[in-house]
């Protein structure tokens, strides 16, 4: 239903510049990767970087699904109505200084929704950083291109989003697609929620949220939506001061962390304390959901296997008790210092091959639920984390039993080739003990979501 | 006291070995850059990596202060006495096989520290990785260099000392020591942190903790030495399948988290709950103590001032009450948008010049006792987080009344200019509100543990 606005197969860029000091810059040069007619709408200018300029939307030849607009606020709402009289379906408002600037900005802003209700048209904003679909390299922002990936990130604060967007393009995190939603004048979490429930490339949402309007509407449709795909939320305003200042950033009720904790639980969302935590979370989603809360840990280095344990207690989920016969089989190859308990630490000497055995004779025990691989700079000679990777991935096909697999591989930049092999066979990779503990904690928590498994 | 182990004049390395895929390789590679003398030992080489190699430690003409061993197991009791003959003063002993497998192990270990001993020489391991010093190249393990920094880090666990080590260098955290503990043997974490106490360059220590054999020496030394300087632990071994796992990898008893949480607290440890927590705490003291625990944020972004003033509250510190003054001030030149109350939003339009006026006035104000200096993305044209940094650090140097500053600069590779500017400056730069937020924390504790705070 939304497909306007992720999907077009026509952009007009309202306010579209060749000074590159202006967000009209930014945001016209990210859309040329796009490839869907993108046009430029200038009122002064001919061309707009090379490009043929229309003084007006309505001067554009043939349709146009989706406008983004970043004119002055003076002229916005001109410009809405044009944009409306164009039947133009979907309009992201970038432009400031609506609803957050106080009670003559708020009559404004539900002005602008007005004139688009009436043509039919829909808004995204206004005072956001825009949108992003990865899956179709559709830009229509002016901060840089986020990485591909599943991902669907929502964030009510464009600069906090668009924050996560650079770091996460730093740590090799990828999005489906990135939807700053600005003051929430019209389409708002609950309606964004519903069409990404329904599509095919979104494999989970991340929703960073300061207040809801409404926010019994919200729970509704998390509801129904977290039936069908997971939702994971990071709240600000925990604390009262926190409140305080997001209740004065957004112009909305944050209200009391306790009250939307509770209510969040209900409807099936997946609470994060932290941005890690929120994205560690939703990372988890490449993978099935388990059928049991029981983890079996594997390593090639003590320390970090009792780090992760420590986790996975913390967030109630625990450590599998091994069969008696996994437990024979691991003692015949693995080397004598090796411990066969879980975790399973097959110490500093192991090998791709040892990997695999253990990978492969974990999955197949029928105590193990879900099994997180770790693997710790391989520091013996001539070895690099991509065998261990490959291990664990020849295990997994071979064993083809429907259990998560999540892997912690903790060796900075050494580890980066490991990694991208397991991302791209859908092994989410993790950096620290708390991540990969946050993945398979909402896995099991969406397993309860759908009834795979009892709360 | 321990100097020969950081500042030998002489090391010679038993062992060093022209096989690549031997870890005496890597060890005599790493340590090529040493300013002191370097001598490889190999019985079978006239050469080690073009270096004139000796037969025996014994051969070395002159004295040697440190040996770092690293022959198979067989050869390592042979080895020490030569060691002692030779007149050594301290040993890294890298080879495996001894306590961790058990009594047989154990009693071997014992011999060898009463070999040492009976010469007067120290031992660190046998089972470790080595020990670094970055502020004279001192690097004496198999792994990469770490960063240099003002952190000693100690690690109990070999493999995650360095998996930390390479995770530190791509995330730009220095250290000035790092010392893989191994076995302890002979050398615990007790008198490291008695020799660290006094050194010049090292900051605070952060320890990686499974297990203590001797925990009422360990608090009763952390009792003095956290009057002098801060002690950072991440205890491993929280839950009751973590602290079984952490028993079977150190054969040391890991023992109840609560008890040694209790004991930390006691004796003036700050406890860290993960790795990069205990990171984030060790660096902030760069920093002078605060005389108080109440925080001033100032940001560019609303959403992270809300998720770190959610942080600090967490941590049982609170947000300072501007003064009437500061407020007016503040008001004065900010934009009308912005929130002049603490957090202070000077919204995304903040230049430098926002950046330095605003800080000065924060520091100046009497109810503050802590900034924090948040800068997200600036996404107005031709800005970078450049400026934000300079302002802040002409602001500090003008005001210079000892109140701690700390930053939160999160844009990705976009802001690491603006963070190496901090960070030469002294000001520890975070990425996470829950990281300078355990900064802040770890420095009100410190502040406590000295007597600057009540507790």
């Amino acid at each position: 239903m939304l497909d306007y606005f992720f999907k077009p197969r026509s952009v007009a860029v309202i306010g579209a510049s060749n000074d590159p000091k202006k967000l009209g810059y930014e945001v016209f040069k990210n859309l040329q990767k796009y490839g869907g007619n993108v046009y430029p709408v200038n009122v002064k200018e001919e061309k707009v970087q090379g490009v043929k300029a229309y003084k007006s939307v309505k001067d554009i030849p043939g349709d146009v699904d989706l406008a983004i607009i970043i004119v002055p606020k003076k002229f916005v709402k001109q410009t809405l109505i044009e944009c409306g009289e164009k039947g133009v379906k979907g309009v992201v408002i970038i432009t400031a200084g609506f609803g957050e600037t106080g009670a003559e900005g708020k009559r404004e802003e539900r002005e602008l929704v007005e004139i688009a209700h009436s043509y039919g048209m829909r808004i995204i904003g206004p005072n956001c950083v825009g949108i992003m679909n990865t899956h179709n390299d559709l830009n229509a922002t002016f901060i840089m291109d986020a990485k591909k990936g599943s991902i669907a990130f929502i964030s009510q604060s464009g600069a906090l989003g668009a924050g996560i967007v650079y770091k996460t393009v730093k740590e090799g995190i990828g999005f489906s697609k990135f939807i700053s939603i600005g003051n929430m004048a019209d389409l708002d979490f609950a309606e964004l929620m519903e069409y990404l429930a329904d599509t095919e490339e979104d494999k989970a949402m991340a929703l960073y949220i300061e207040g809801l309007r409404d926010g019994r509407k919200f729970m509704e449709v998390a509801k129904r939506v977290t039936k069908k795909k997971p939702v994971i939320v990071l709240k600000a305003g925990k604390s009262e001061s926190g409140a305080r200042a997001a209740s004065s950033h957004t112009g909305s009720l944050a209200g009391s962390y306790r009250i939307y904790e509770a209510a969040f639980k209900q409807s099936g969302v997946i609470v994060a304390e932290t941005i890690d935590e929120m994205l560690s979370m939703a990372r988890a989603f490449t993978q099935p959901l388990p059928r049991g809360r029981s983890v079996a840990i594997m390593t090639n280095a003590g320390g970090p296997g009792v780090l992760t344990a420590d986790e996975i207690d913390k967030r109630g989920l625990k450590l599998a008790n091994l069969e008696e016969k996994t437990i024979e089989e691991l003692r015949s190859f693995l080397p004598p210092m090796a411990a066969v308990k879980n975790p399973v630490d097959m110490i500093a000497s192991a090998r791709g091959e040892d990997y695999y055995r253990t990978a492969k004779l974990l999955l197949s025990d029928a105590n193990v639920d879900m099994l997180i691989a770790i693997c710790v700079v391989p520091t013996f000679a001539g070895m690099s984390p991509t065998e261990h990777a490959e291990g664990v991935i020849r295990a997994v096909e071979e064993v083809n039993n429907g259990k998560p697999v999540l892997a912690l591989f903790m060796a900075g930049r050494v580890s980066e080739p490991a990694k991208e092999l397991l991302e791209r066979y859908g092994i989410p990779t993790y950096e620290r003990p708390e991540d990969v503990a946050a993945g398979a904690h909402a896995l099991v928590r969406q397993a309860e979501n759908v009834g795979l498994l009892e709360k």
